[in-house]
């Protein structure tokens, strides 16, 4: 029988990773190994804090493992022992392979920030023992400044104000989601938090975290000399790809873009494959490293991992990375290219813009009004990439977009765009939002 | 100076084809005649009913026409003067063409029921005066039934309901809905329909409608003896294509599929386009004729026809046909065939299905289920159509599906949707529907 392993923290990654393994090589033992009993699903992390009852409610079903017919062992892999096909654990277990998948993930940075051990200061660990720890620590609390204004100090916040806490969003760069939106959509996202009670300090470098004579947290120092005050601060400012296994094991592995793999999601050892956070990308755009790390990216490499394990089946075309956010009542998504990543990679563009709402006729009571943006390669004429905002449909309508993007389609096409519509459903069908848009690019200049 | 004629409701069709036209060709005069001051957004017409405030609520706006520049006329076009270039009006107007888009759209069958003529029996007629009547006759009506259980009829039932009326809908066929869903769909809104309190009679063949002694409707009589009590029937059991216009003007025109066009949307006469209901359409599948009509294929017909007016430059590939409905808060989409359409077309397939939440965690609130079907032909491979329920997401839902099959995307692209997920937002990326239910296909039997 042939016996496949997969490592990782078994979420986004692992799990498909291992569920796409049996699915395609029904006669292979197929075994997940992972640290904990208890998985949280990493994207609902923030949600454990306001909307969900509390950290057991993010939790990743074990039982779907049985019920598929695989083996599950909850352990802590540490080393791989490539000659005789064996990964090895702290449990004492050794455990044999034909095929090897690494879903190790990644964890989250922790900046050399003075006084960033002090009582009450939490990073966003993916592990259900400390978010636990973190939400208990709570109670309580009335003032929470979180650093770095990224999808997850947003979403953190919003959900810290649920609570009632004071809540402020120190971001170093000019505007929070700096690196995913273009400045208008940031802009939105920041009324928004502003709306909602939440101070937000944009270009704004932390200097150091204070304590009290008990190590407590008491504030956070910003370098103009100015002190928020807390009793919670949270640190989030990205993420660092776990590669400890990989690298020990000797396989290729680059220090910034992850373990090294070929299109096929292969290691430098043809028997192990790497999928998610902790493998190594590149741009659909541009076939360059890329450093996007999301759950959809770790589920698509799984899926081709999963399938390729004993027969080369599905390639790696690039991540597009298609994102999106909710802050109160506002979503915001973005798939492929802003103009700011265009025109970083020199990307000569046109851009066709659109405000429409989401239902019609525009009396329809509930409507939301959605603003997008789509970029189209000035050259190929081809869509490269869409930023939107609006009701939380906007995270499927970022779908749509992705989609166009992956296959190449021409901004003829996407103003000639054959979809479905209804009035309270959709935006309307003489001028739903991607074929209008489109078409405003049709007749726009370059940029 | 280019003249551009365009005759339609000015609606879905209308609006976009003369639009499209002044934005390819900012030179041309563009004027758009249309019969009445108010049009009415025709798919918004059950929604005046219940969810809207009226019938003003539903009424599409003239103001933007003369925002970009085109002139309107309201008349109505009696005639084409093909050797002359001229539109002919009842008002006594000669309106010169250089190029002319017919978008007459369609209006209700009548079939030839015993009782039509009674009074409080009404059709779903796209036109303002016409539903006004509609809409004052219900005042004190109690008792209401649809003939037809098409898309119209299932959302006007719900609407009427809405009002408090007791709703009956009759249905020749084994299913409401039974042209555009496969079985299951269609019980999964026949139950909703009841559930609602509304009672559905499928496979019901209306004998007679009945009036008292002052003409006025008293119910509908069923072959089967039984009489459904009303003192309003709907009859709404399909659309005919308008096209007396260019009948009459000499165009070539199919006695069921309307208006002949090529695949840039010209006439027998190049200088005449034809776009929306009227027009002759083909299979996007089989290239065979497609009775299809529907706002959003109007849209995407008049963006073809408005840019190619003179130059061709955009080519109809042929109609998917994307749609979507709700019932209460439940919502069914519908893109490309389904296993009935593909089993009549003699196409074999196979099927991926899968049930997952519209949010995660699973125990996020207000969460819906959704339920999805994809089809894939079996011999290459590629998405040929999906069917959707669950929360009002699946309607933009439904558009990824009609965008992965107008690119012919395979089972296993869609298996690895490079797509972007978010707990409030979507469905989890380990088990996000579309790859779940594409990976389910590729390992299934063909049908």
């Amino acid at each position: 029988m042939k016996r496949v392993v997969v490592i990782g923290g078994g979420s986004a990654a692992g799990a498909p990773a291992a569920f796409t393994a049996k699915l395609f090589y029904k006669d292979a033992s197929v075994t997940l190994i992972k640290r904990e009993e208890k998985t949280l699903v990493p994207c609902g992390i923030p949600y454990i804090f306001g909307t969900l009852k509390g950290v057991d409610d993010d939790v990743f079903s074990n039982e779907r493992y049985k019920k598929r017919g695989l083996s599950l062992v909850i352990d802590a892999a540490t080393k791989i022992d490539r000659e005789r096909k064996v990964v090895k654990t702290a449990g004492g277990r050794e455990i044999s392979y034909d095929k090897l998948v690494l879903a190790t993930g990644s964890s989250p940075i922790k900046p050399p920030i003075e006084g960033s051990d002090l009582k009450n200061v939490f990073f966003v660990e993916k592990n259900y023992e400390y978010i636990k720890r973190f939400l208990e620590a709570l109670s309580g609390k009335k003032k929470a400044v979180i650093i770095g204004g990224g999808f997850v100090g947003v979403e953190l916040g919003d959900e810290l104000r649920k609570r009632g806490l004071e809540v402020s969003i120190v971001e170093l760069m000019p505007h929070c989601l700096q690196t995913a939106f273009d400045d208008e959509f940031c802009e939105l996202a920041e009324s928004k938090l502003k709306e909602r009670g939440i101070k937000v300090f944009t270009g704004c470098k932390v200097e150091s975290i204070l304590g009290d004579e008990m190590s407590r947290v008491r504030g956070v120092k910003l370098d103009s000399g100015e002190v928020l005050e807390a009793d919670v601060v949270v640190v989030t400012v990205g993420l660092k790809k776990e590669v400890s296994l990989a690298t020990d094991a000797g396989l290729e592995v680059d220090e910034r873009y992850g373990v090294v793999v070929d299109e096929y999601q292969r290691t430098s050892d043809e028997d192990i494959f790497a999928v998610g956070d902790c493998a190594f990308k590149r741009s659909f755009f541009t076939n360059k490293p890329s450093m996007l790390m999301l759950a959809p990216i770790g589920s698509y490499e799984a899926r081709i991992a999963g399938a390729n394990l004993f027969k080369l089946r599905r390639r790696n075309e690039g991540v597009i990375g298609t994102f999106s956010t909710a802050i109160g009542d506002l979503a915001l998504a973005v798939s492929g290219l802003t103009e700011k990543a265009a025109e970083a990679e020199g990307i000569k563009y046109v851009v066709g813009s659109v405000e429409i709402p989401d239902k019609h006729p525009p009396t329809m009571p509930g409507i939301k009004r959605i603003r997008m943006k789509l970029l189209f390669d000035a050259k190929t004429e081809t869509v490269i990439g869409g930023q939107l905002s609006g009701g939380y449909v906007v995270g499927e309508i970022a779908n749509i977009i992705g989609t166009m993007i992956r296959k190449r389609m021409t901004v003829d096409e996407a103003a000639t765009a054959q979809v479905g519509t209804h009035p309270l459903l959709t935006a309307p069908p003489a001028f739903y939002h991607i074929m209008q848009a489109a078409e405003n690019a049709r007749v726009a200049d370059q940029r």
